[in-house]
């Protein structure tokens, strides 16, 4: 019986650690898997992971073409070493869920079909090298779908099938687009294919049907304009007219509107999205309470003991005396047992972050006060107390010590040094800034963005190492780049006469190249920021065959129509939310409990106080300070600020708000399958209620 | 007796009138004021005043520097009658509003002041220009503000007062980014400034810290990418990281930022004034109840006669037929009087169209078959059925003979002219577009935008006007265009040396430039694209003073920063509402009523089924296949179609469903000063409840 009733707890515990951290993996009740998907969930599995994810993806830059070389024995050893970790990773993702959900989630079958194309390519192509055959390494594309594809990249799954729900409208706007371009392109086409102009550069200008569409897709960039239209402006002042109309239609109307459906559609989503974390927590909590369920009276409750050995096991951490207010909070008539209403908030009560406020004075102080008092140490305390700063400061020696170690190669001096130390420090008026009270919205919303800035740099990531891959097979070689003393052949034109005259040689862009991983990634940022990339579309088609345009304009509409789009709409939603926050106090029923109990101390208040203070000097005594607004019991709560909250975590809240309780919510299957129409929260409401 | 009452009515039918058509003007209630008052918003008086307000603001057409020159003395005279319209259209307004309400309406002042300046600045002008001294028409920047003010130009208005209450919060923002601007730029002039690079036209390379900030906020509108950053990038790759930093915070962070801050402004302010609109709408037709109103039992109606005689009154033009369906429908159980709430509804009732669906054939058809089955009268009955394929016949007609009369000056031919009427023609293919369904959204978003594309059109106008004055005054004659066969002195370098060797120059910008106020115009269009931006600033600072890029900078903040985000608002909030309506149908009580009498007709009905017919050919009888579907009454309801209707009069459909009937809503003071904090309107409800 003690038995069965720690393995009861274990299962409790596994659920309740899910619920704590959004977890959403369906795994077996045995006690064995328990055990496993405690191992699975280990953060040092889950760093390792990671790190194998990042060492195949970097791969890229030690392969041939290859910013630092090494051979290619190896690069293929490190590759087979990621693809055993990624088999071993998933092999024991097996055998902690059922075989049924396993073989029916596409990523798994996703992440084997990738691991034996990995070895099928490297295989192919390590023996032709025996040969002397040069050969493709096309499998190198499939290499971000283990960033994909693991369970642990929810954030980045879950922007991929945004997008992926937000391609059939996209589809439609973009064949409407592409319906009003190629009637203003027939339309410019007749009023000025006839007329015998002329560009700036002497090249004909708007002849032929498929360059009038490929420039006025351009245009819609706004990337040539003015450019694109002096030839018919110079001829006629009345031709402005067609240009002015095509801009207000495409670039004006046209993109607003794909604004418009990515963000309508990411806002739908995420929220249905929202609601499912919401309710499997819900659901979660209910599972670990009906676990460990005792009768009292005719209530269903857990007791004190069992309610303590599960905490113990969920959060093994924490102190004694944490866990007692938490206790205390869950029940606060001190009954000897928790409720289930108390019960399901528990996941909520871990993730509340404690501070350890103590009226005693440090350790070190008390022991040892000449030490305590000397300088060293008030200057590691202070340390302490002002990360923003210190990371600064760190920053600022790394770069110091950076610059010390290339000084020999480069032209540093130590002036410079100082001056880039100088530079980090001017970043602490940062700090000035935000003690403006105006300043606050808006800089709480820049910090909100950074997790969900990390997500969509994992998508950058993804669409970068593709195009990135498919551009080096490209481009590769074909454009060199020469110091300005050089005296290479062709220097001036990128060692390629086909370069000679053109906008790309004359701009000097000749560093623009894909000739490794790094380059290409910086190319393809400057084409994500649109200006100038009818230059380099042009510039690669002279070099490589003319269809090599194609290749620009799909990097565009991918990452500028569709993912640039899902950043802004990421950054509008960020904005609205914080905005609505600001008026209405989303506060939940914890919150308001531990205020009631006199234990919740804000870290805003703190905060608005020292400010001033900090900026100043750091050798004002913190704890003395907090140590007289505080209870004397030596802990207190320190409800998660305001200021470090992801827009994930504000949605869920309120979404939360709108689960009663005492309701078991719909069942597995109708959350996993909630229909987007039904994305109003109030909506599912009223149907759970017929 | 009679007559008392035939001034109630008056009185009564212009708070009806007020509210059919959503005016605003607080009018003095004395017999004589009423028929001022009816005068004044007679549709021949509004069109006069529009066409002097245009007249007005296009002499600077024809002023010093002209496109077309007139002499000063005719175009004098021509502002002197414009203002004097103007006087005389204030004036009347002046009479026919309490006395209090016209000294505190700031619009009023405005006017009298522009027109008191206007006449000022003239008489010294002209005064000066007869002793041949030269000096500046400062006042034409006030000719916008007859645009704005005068009280027809309400969404104009309402557009202006929405920046105006956005201005704080951009403010911050902006001043936040200005922080960030200026960071960033201490920084590169620290990491680039002594390392003795050039940039690509052998300039030096990030020197001077001044230039430095603007270079670095030309970046921002992505203008200068990536020219700005070879030059450092060549050197070392590495600092292509402080660019790609520097455009993710600058470029996709703030200018997100700014769109968020606007956009949700916008949106707020908007659903205020909605609401105002609404709620007076409901005020006025419970005036206008009131003042008729006798007692049936304990209740107070309208009688039948008196209703008739409104509505004669109020709708003129209207059939007899016509006024009997509204009746049946205010009274549908004919007790001989209509209730209060059936009254309230007469506005929205006037609003809904009429299709005489008649099911006798054409008159024309009964008394001469013979020249109604000619073909000239199938011809001109097909092009009265077709409405949109007719504009375009005759835009292609337009052409025609346009081209012909140009004919003898440019090097037009027939074949060009027939290719024009083809390519116009080919603009009926976007019924194609529209008959498939998946495309019809964003068509009904597409028509939706057109009305308040013609507000935003407004407030272009007025930007323009304004910078186009200023932009005048400054550059003009500073730069020429001359042909390209041209041998006058510095033809190359725009007329001007100082601009040798310039990018200006190199692009052949040379007809940009502040000549005249359609060149203005075209300059002003293409800074509002943003690209090449700075090549144009730097080009007009070389010819005049250095703080000329101000200018530029200005025009760059106000139009792209604040007007075209505001644009996308407009756009985003037209789809939003679109897409929202496509799930849940709003429907007024009025349409359902409408269609329970089995007396409505859907206009898309007809569309759907005629369209591919339609597109075949134009000869099948329309009146014959539409007669067979309706009532046997003569008359049919058209209900508005849901593709015609603004985002305006869809946002007030939704507030208006949640004014109780019953109720007189807020007073006129408390509807005015609407907190915008109460802009949700359930919010606003349960204020009242209390």
């Amino acid at each position: 019986m003690a038995e069965a009733a720690s393995e009861e707890l274990l299962l409790a515990a596994a659920f309740v650690s899910d619920a704590q951290y959004n977890r959403n993996i369906p795994f077996k009740t045995s006690p064995q898997a328990v055990r496993l998907y405690y191992l699975y969930n280990h953060w040092i599995m889950r760093t390792v992971t990671y790190f194998f994810i990042f060492l195949n993806l970097s791969l890229a830059v030690f392969e041939e073409p290859a910013v630092y070389p090494l051979p290619f024995l190896a690069t293929s050893l490190v590759e087979v070493l990621c693809l055993l970790v990624f088999f071993g990773r998933l092999t024991h993702f097996a055998k902690i869920t059922p075989r049924n959900v396993f073989w029916k989630d596409t990523k798994n079958i996703c992440i084997m079909v990738a691991i034996l194309l990995s070895l099928t390519d490297l295989a192919i192509y390590g023996a032709l090298r025996i040969y002397n055959i040069k050969s493709i390494r096309w499998s190198r594309i499939a290499r971000p779908i283990f960033l994909i594809n693991f369970a642990e990249s929810r954030q980045i799954r879950r922007a991929f099938r945004s997008i992926r729900n937000t391609l059939p409208e996209i589809t439609y706007v973009f064949l409407l687009f592409m319906f009003s371009l190629l009637m203003f392109s027939l339309m410019a086409l007749k009023l000025f294919g006839e007329r015998n102009l002329q560009t700036a550069e002497g090249l004909p200008y708007f002849r032929n049907y498929l360059e009038i569409v490929f420039d006025l897709y351009v245009l819609v960039t706004t990337a040539n304009s003015p450019d694109v239209m002096m030839p018919a402006f110079d001829f006629s002042s009345w031709y402005a007219l067609f240009f002015i109309a095509f801009v207000i239609v495409n670039t004006y109307i046209f993109m607003s509107l794909f604004l418009a459906v990515v963000y309508n559609n990411y806002k739908k989503h995420l929220k249905n999205e929202i609601r499912q974390l919401a309710y499997m927590k819900h659901r979660k909590m209910i599972e670990a309470f009906n676990l460990l369920k005792e009768e009292e009276g005719a209530q269903p409750v857990v007791r004190e003991a069992r309610w303590k050995q599960l905490v113990k096991l969920v959060a093994p951490d924490i102190s004694n005396s944490h866990r007692e207010l938490l206790l205390r909070i869950s029940d606060d008539e001190q009954k000897g047992f928790i409720d289930k209403k108390s019960f399901v908030q528990l996941a909520d009560l871990l993730n509340i972050q404690v501070i350890t406020l103590k009226i005693r004075s440090h350790p070190l102080g008390q022991w040892m006060p000449r030490i305590y008092k000397s300088s060293v140490s008030q200057f590691l305390r202070s340390m302490v107390r002002h990360r923003f700063d210190t990371l600064i400061i760190f920053a600022a020696l790394t770069a110091t010590i950076l610059n010390t170690t290339l000084k020999s190669t480069t032209m540093y001096n130590s002036q410079q040094i100082l001056d880039i130390v100088f530079i980090l420090r001017v970043l602490r008026l940062i700090r000035i800034v935000d003690s403006i009270q105006r300043f606050r919205v808006i800089m709480n919303t820049l910090i909100n963005i950074v997790p969900t800035m990390l997500t969509f740099g994992g998508l950058t990531l993804v669409v970068y190492c593709i195009f990135a891959i498919i551009g080096m097979e490209l481009f590769h070689g074909k454009i060199q780049f020469f110091p300005a003393n050089s005296n290479a052949p062709y220097a001036l034109e990128c060692g390629n006469p086909a370069l000679k005259d053109s906008l790309f040689a004359r701009g000097k862009y000749c560093k623009n190249n894909f000739n490794n991983f790094a380059s290409s990634f910086i190319v393809l940022m400057e084409l994500t920021v649109v200006n100038q990339w009818h230059v380099f579309a042009s510039g690669f088609a002279n070099v490589t065959a003319q269809p090599a345009k194609l290749y620009f304009i799909a990097f565009h509409i991918v990452m500028v129509i569709i993912i640039v789009n899902i950043f802004v709409s990421f950054i509008l939603e960020a904005f609205f939310v914080e905005y609505s926050l600001e008026k209405s106090e989303v506060e939940t029923a914890i919150e308001r409990k531990i205020q009631e109990l006199g234990m919740g101390v804000q870290e805003e208040v703190l905060q608005d106080e020292q400010l001033l203070d900090n900026m100043e000097s750091a050798e004002h005594d913190l704890e003395g300070e907090v140590g007289t607004k505080t209870q004397p019991r030596g802990l207190v709560f320190k409800i998660a600020s305001k200021r470090y909250r992801t827009v994930d975590a504000l949605l869920q809240r309120m979404f939360e708000a709108e689960i009663p309780p005492e309701d078991e919510g719909p069942s597995l299957e109708e959350i996993l399958n909630l229909p987007p129409a039904a994305a109003s929260p109030s909506h599912l409401t009223s149907e759970r209620a017929v």
